[in-house]
């Protein structure tokens, strides 16, 4: 059956500054194999996304090298205040670290957040990366300068439980959560192989999220390649890949009856496009198998990193061609588009 | 010249469980030759008063040893939740330790404490220790159950401004700051005497609690006492001494213009009575010599921990007489309540 093409709100290309774990051309592969059309790329890349020339330049590298359509965030640095809004309409949003992650974009000072919520224009997408307290705090800021938040990666039963809490109270918050987090524990993954932020929960975690679908406005893969040389290391970087495995595993959820196709959609296009703007493309779909069964496994992946979480998971359901702005971009295991087919989405 | 009698929101007396430190004869002492008539004690004693009987024992103890009056506070604990609403008419109100503090009643989970907001009856003080960005969460926890909160020893620059904000939009919190956060930095203490949670600040941060008085209610002491030796040691435990010093500090502040008497007054008396619904005593004022320069000294001093931040400043300011009840419990030196004078608040 055809569904629309789907949209993902996180995800890290790599590129630049790391390209042997991913890059525009692999990133993009792995997102149309996924069914994924449009892509919106965090600015944690190595130089970070923090101003017109770094902007420009990771611009110029998804131009070149992008198969999908695609948008990229703006970190908010300390530094870069006085000059985000007036690249806000270029950029998927501005996206604020406020908690620890991958790469140098923390901001420790709540008085900064704040400056960074009040400066950025309130109809533009911001999101935060904030987990626990930081959460809570996070909303309680943009409810104090009346706008709109997103929060990523959603991951416990306390923050289900706030966000549930907030939105019921009329705040302005909306959130994503990750497959990875629906579908795993920290007891899944041994060592560096688990290591992700926000970290993997416990099953009461998990539970809390199934059971607060209604709370949750997008899923989200937080695709974020590192190699399996570097998982299987003493310092293992936080990150899954993603991008591959979230609609099988979705599929199969739908499968099992623990949400409906529509469900799915709606969080993977419809809430996505809403909460950050995002045009509908025209002669645009999936084709899915809803009865395909298959074995994820990282053998045949698109992207770079050579592993996935979901090693030897068996599914329902695959991805059989995607139609791109009136183009075949992928079909029957073979990706059709060339690096450079992607356009920016603004 | 006469003041009303003033009331410290914030003490710890130590007693039950270390007495070495503190005990309800002391502190009360230390209350009085303070200048304050009405004390609200702090739920982090030997055992902590987190139920009925602790409540009653404690109680029982300050119903013999105290030379002032009091009310005690009940501790937000993890087993407590059912049991702490019908306490609520009997104490001071209900303390929640949301970051690191001295004793055993910290709460990490936030959906705890936000059981705790919920359960605790709305026309009751409630007063967190929450610093930073916790602050922050605890603020939106008091507005997603639609609730008053005071926050305890505001002691930063981010944590007035974020105060400021919240009450500008219309939040219902109120907060005060102690003496030792408005007239020391974190540069004036060494080694384990200036150990105090919150941390002592840069000056930046004294600076800005200065400038958005109109922001803060109360002052509080957070006398917090520990013995010279135990603060000599390499564990030194957080926490200052304050009843006895706080009024001359601030009427030296007055002294040299720095905000009027009555910004003290209204901060150290009416503030205090309406937030935490404590009624007026009867015949009860403090007498104070306003041009009295004398140097500030644990020596004489009464509280058991033998030393203070501020040895050696030079002060305006000296309490002379004390009325309590009709009663003179403090003149010229002499502290004149025996044990047992003090009556509870509630």
């Amino acid at each position: 059956m055809r569904i629309p093409a789907l949209i993902d709100p996180h995800v890290h290309m790599r590129e630049p500054g790391a390209t042997h774990k991913e890059d525009w051309a692999s990133g993009t592969a792995a997102a149309l194999v996924g069914g994924f059309t449009q892509v919106l790329a965090m600015p944690n890349t190595d130089p970070p996304v923090v101003d017109r020339v770094s902007l420009e330049k990771a611009e110029q590298l998804a131009v070149m090298n992008a198969r999908c359509d695609f948008s990229l965030y703006l970190g908010a640095g300390p530094n870069n205040l006085a000059r985000t809004a007036e690249l806000a309409g270029k950029t998927a949003g501005l996206k604020l670290y406020l908690d620890q992650t991958y790469g140098p974009l923390r901001l420790d000072a709540m008085s900064l957040w704040q400056a960074h919520f009040r400066t950025w224009p309130k109809d533009r997408p911001l999101v935060a990366h904030a987990e626990g307290r930081t959460l809570a705090a996070a909303i309680l800021m943009a409810a104090l300068v009346d706008r709109p938040l997103h929060l990523a990666h959603v991951a416990t039963r306390e923050e289900i439980l706030l966000v549930r809490a907030a939105k019921q109270r009329g705040f302005k918050v909306t959130c994503e959560v990750t497959p990875h987090h629906l579908f795993l524990t920290s007891e899944d993954l041994t060592g560096g192989w688990g290591e992700v932020r926000p970290r993997l929960g416990t099953q009461a975690d998990v539970d809390a999220l199934w059971a607060h679908l209604a709370v949750i406005d997008c899923f989200a893969t937080d695709h974020a390649p590192h190699t399996a040389a570097e998982k299987a290391s003493a310092e293992s970087p936080p990150g899954f890949p993603g991008l591959e495995t979230a609609l099988p595993l979705f599929l199969t959820a739908v499968h099992e009856g623990r949400l409906t196709l529509d469900d799915v959609l709606t969080r993977m296009g419809d809430n996505v496009r809403r909460i950050f703007n995002i045009p509908a493309q025209p002669e645009s779909w999936v084709k899915v198998d809803l009865d395909k069964k298959h074995t994820l496994s990282a053998q045949g992946m698109h992207t770079k990193a050579g592993w996935t979480p979901f090693e030897g998971w068996d599914v329902h359901g695959a991805v059989r061609e995607v139609m791109l702005r009136g183009k075949t971009v992928f079909r029957d295991g073979q990706v059709l588009a060339q690096p450079g087919y992607g356009q920016r989405i603004r």
